[in-house]
């Protein structure tokens, strides 16, 4: 079995530590900014948490470096020399940041988002691996299939956008959900009325395209509609909100238009 | 038991019928305006296809109108005089607009996704009742309560903030994946990939207010990964989707620093 260790403790690092362990492998070193977090996802995986990087045992096979995007290449400068695979968990950042630093390279990036808080069903997490060795790739492949029951070759380029589609799908779908709550709070109405429409929109997805299931008064031209929102949306001044309403009601018609044009 | 007719054999009318039938309910008649689909809807519920408004049984507890918003004002003019308590389902439309041609007026709003194409769980959709009179809305609330596990009293004003952000948290979150989707695409991505991000965003709601999960490059401040994406998104020649981003982006970060203030 593998034996792995992480340079970092934070979200990534946590999830994807205790999916390891609970798959058996060997997790062997933690090293984090702060020994105290490093400790804290020691003790939970059974790993050691080491204080400076040059304490990492060089007897591993992976070494994954879960940071923040801004830390990874200067991260990587100190553990120059580590000679086994070492691969980065990032969504945006190119596989060959690591080039300068280390003979085998890779990307281990879990399409998911991942808390410390919240408990997390590790076999559905789609996980995008890419390496610059065909040995290294199968490692990679290896290891997450046995974590993963979705393991997808991604290159750099490709992993970039979707991870631009996971933005428009994730964090600004959270966004309108905020939007959506606050709407509701000013008017003491219970987000929970709201949550059977949220659960419904995302999981039919499973059953047809986003594309076939487009509703509301954009999509069906409903301007009377369409006015009677912007109006709720100017008496309580929210330009911010009205704006949105009307790019993505634009965003929404010209889409619809463009693929009509497409198919006459 | 209730006895109830429909007006209208659509998305609404096709699964709020099936609930009662499922639950009990007589269901008498169904106009609609091609005698095709209501004869399709009566079939499947017990009840009578009839051709003309006048055929409606006058011997009914609650005639609903589930029409496309732009109908319900006409029809109603041409079933005046039916003495039955008569409710609309619309998420916008006020109650008083039924007020000039019957006695009992009500509102009867599912708030919902519902298609014919598409069974769900009808104990899980929420309710939203409102009468004028207090004998009507006690009628329309246990009638609401044998149908669904949430039925809440909500006025015409409320309703329409209640249907605005109905649109954004699912119209607008439903054009988001779209959009995703899209850019999977051209990449010859599967869009299997981002459900399990999908899910999570929307499930994790349940545990979590949004505001709190709020996660991305915007709430981040991450600026080189914003600009990558916008990047992206120029080399693609995609102003509508470099617009949305920047104006979602803008969002993001001003509603995150005007709750950073109010709580300085």
């Amino acid at each position: 079995m593998h034996r792995i260790s992480f340079v970092g403790a934070g979200n990534v690092a946590w999830r994807l530590a205790h999916a390891l362990k609970d798959g058996g492998f060997s997790i062997v070193d933690i090293w984090s900014r702060t020994i105290d977090s490093a400790a804290k996802l020691a003790d939970l995986v059974d790993a050691n948490a080491v204080e400076r990087l040059d304490d990492l045992s060089k007897d591993i096979d992976v070494l994954v470096i879960a940071l923040p995007d801004a830390a990874i290449v200067n991260t990587a400068a100190a553990l120059k020399g580590m000679d086994c695979l070492v691969v980065h968990t990032a969504g945006t950042m190119e596989m060959k940041v690591l080039k300068p630093y280390f003979s085998k390279i890779g990307v281990f990036y879990p399409l998911q988002s991942l808390s410390k808080n919240r408990a997390i069903d590790f076999r559905k997490v789609p996980l995008c691996v890419e390496a610059e060795d065909a040995s290294s790739e199968a490692l990679l492949f290896e290891w997450g299939s046995q974590l993963s029951s979705s393991v997808y070759r991604v290159s750099s380029a490709a992993r970039k956008k979707l991870h631009l589609a996971a933005v428009f799908v994730s964090n600004f779908v959270n966004h309108l959900y905020v939007l959506g709550s606050d709407i509701l709070a000013k008017e003491d109405l219970p987000f929970d009325l709201l949550l059977p429409l949220i659960e419904e929109t995302a999981l039919r997805l499973h059953d047809a395209k986003a594309q076939k299931v487009q509703t509301g008064p954009a999509i069906r031209n409903d301007i009377p509609t369409i006015h009677a929102h912007l109006d709720i949306l100017s008496e309580k001044h929210s330009e911010n909100l009205a704006d949105l309403y009307k790019l993505l009601t634009k965003s929404i018609v010209d889409y619809h238009n463009s693929k009509t044009e497409n198919t006459e």
